[in-house]
């Protein structure tokens, strides 16, 4: 018996191979693995990254399919959520005796939490609140640019757009905020007005950086605008604390992003932070472990 | 001589050929025609509506290659504002004698104004102001969604989906737009926390219609909503007559939503507005008879 744990990002693959008691045996990396975006190019960056950590632990691909090895597999897996996905995964790999889908968002709480109850917020591109309680769980925003992933990267990037492109407009007074926002843009030969016409969300979170440079140096606008996202996550954070049993929660802040919107954050989510113990990897190694023990 | 006016829309082409003093030959409609999109696509669906005007007309494809009759055509055409794009279209139609190629944006108000001086805001999916006044022009908003467009039925939609969204998270209490929203999807058979997952502006945009409706029903939240739209198209309305010479113009509110937004906007927009004397293609019209007059 082997275990597999993936961790199937929107922009990457993280896949871990190893033994029941725990010891790895080999890592890979692959392509991105949005299942709500693609299934089929989920599936592939899988395989590649398993291909890859098949050769580094000193495996052979036969052994995926001739019966020799139980694998016993766990994704979390960015879109998970979206109906039938998992199911639509799973198919495509038949191999895997048991093959455990999860949001990544679930993974990535059990990690943070080194497998114990707990909450995380990730703030990166996008943002999610989960939280588990013993066989509960409980999920907050996270459904997607630009409707929903409050206070994340592309939120804060696209209301950095619409201060530029409203004061360019003479609508509202130019900041120093406008002004960065439009001189980065020109700066890489882009057209400010134009440039976000069809811009994706990594393309939106590109500006957040901007936007904390500006209001380290003093702009109140750009100051304005992550207040408003710290906000945002403070009401992602109340909702998912709200919920019966979930209230004296640790809460985890995980993502690229967290460590810089924090300040920017009502004390009282500040107060609530622990340190992360482990990845959305970690956690679907876990699940892995969890589904092995069953067996 | 022929004329040939062009509306070349984001959902499709609207084509008219005159003779020099304005008698119409033939109309026809083609395919959709977005130059930001596609310049390419634009130009197909644009030859294929003029194919179809010259067979009305009683002409012969002959006629638009041999030299026999100069054509004078002017379009207005949806992304014209992205650098480079009307240069590129005008190089797909060699056999045109000119080719006048300006933002739809421009010929929508020349025709709304029947040629004289004025104002429009356009709000349907998207939203724009535009003015002319002389030989000067002046554009607000308009820089596409969900950058901008504000007031357009697209944001409408967006703010209704995520009111919906943080509604059923419980970040904020139902209201009967929240649950309007909600059922309006279910009963499509999709699933209202994912759908919006890529949906375009024009999906968005479907769900204005249900913020009206709600908001006449009398709920609170969806009329708040259309209210803080309608202060968008004051703003876009503010800024565009701030303009030196430009603040007593007349406006004319075209697109498709403008008459089921008006009543949610502020009573010194309303007051401003003027009867639309004419279309886009009748804008097109103008610049082509006045290039015509040039030649």
């Amino acid at each position: 018996m082997l275990l597999l744990a993936i961790d199937a990002g929107a922009t990457k693959t993280v896949l871990r191979i190893a033994t029941p008691s725990g010891d790895v045996l080999a890592e890979s990396r692959g392509g991105p693995a949005n299942i709500a975006t693609s299934v089929e190019q989920a599936a592939k960056s899988m395989e590649g990254a398993l291909r890859s950590a098949i050769q580094t632990a000193g495996l052979t691909e036969d052994m995926l399919h001739n019966g020799e090895v139980k694998w016993i597999a766990a994704a979390g897996a960015a879109g998970a959520e979206v109906g039938g996905r998992p199911e639509k995964l799973k198919a495509l790999f038949p191999y895997l005796t048991i093959f455990d889908v999860r949001t990544d968002a679930y993974t990535s709480c059990l990690g943070a939490h080194g497998g114990a109850d707990g909450a995380i917020v990730a703030i990166g591109t996008g943002s999610v609140g989960y939280a588990i309680c013993g066989d509960r769980n409980h999920r907050v925003g996270g459904w997607g640019f630009p409707q929903s992933d409050e206070g994340g990267g592309a939120r804060i990037g696209l209301a950095a757009v619409r201060h530029m492109l409203a004061a360019s407009d003479g609508r509202i007074r130019e900041s120093d905020l406008s002004v960065a926002v439009r001189h980065y843009l020109q700066e890489l030969g882009l057209d400010p007005m134009t440039w976000s016409v069809g811009a994706s969300a990594t393309d939106f979170a590109a500006l957040a950086p901007v936007v904390l440079r500006t209001a380290k140096n003093g702009c109140g606008a750009a100051a304005r605008l992550l207040e408003s996202a710290g906000k945002d996550i403070a009401g992602l954070l109340d909702a998912l604390l709200k919920k019966d049993g979930f209230s004296e929660m640790k809460v985890v802040f995980t993502g690229g992003l967290a460590t810089e919107l924090l300040p920017w954050c009502p004390q009282a989510v500040r107060d609530k932070g622990v340190l992360c113990q482990g990845t959305s990897l970690d956690g679907a190694m876990k699940v892995a472990m969890q589904r092995a023990c069953l067996t």
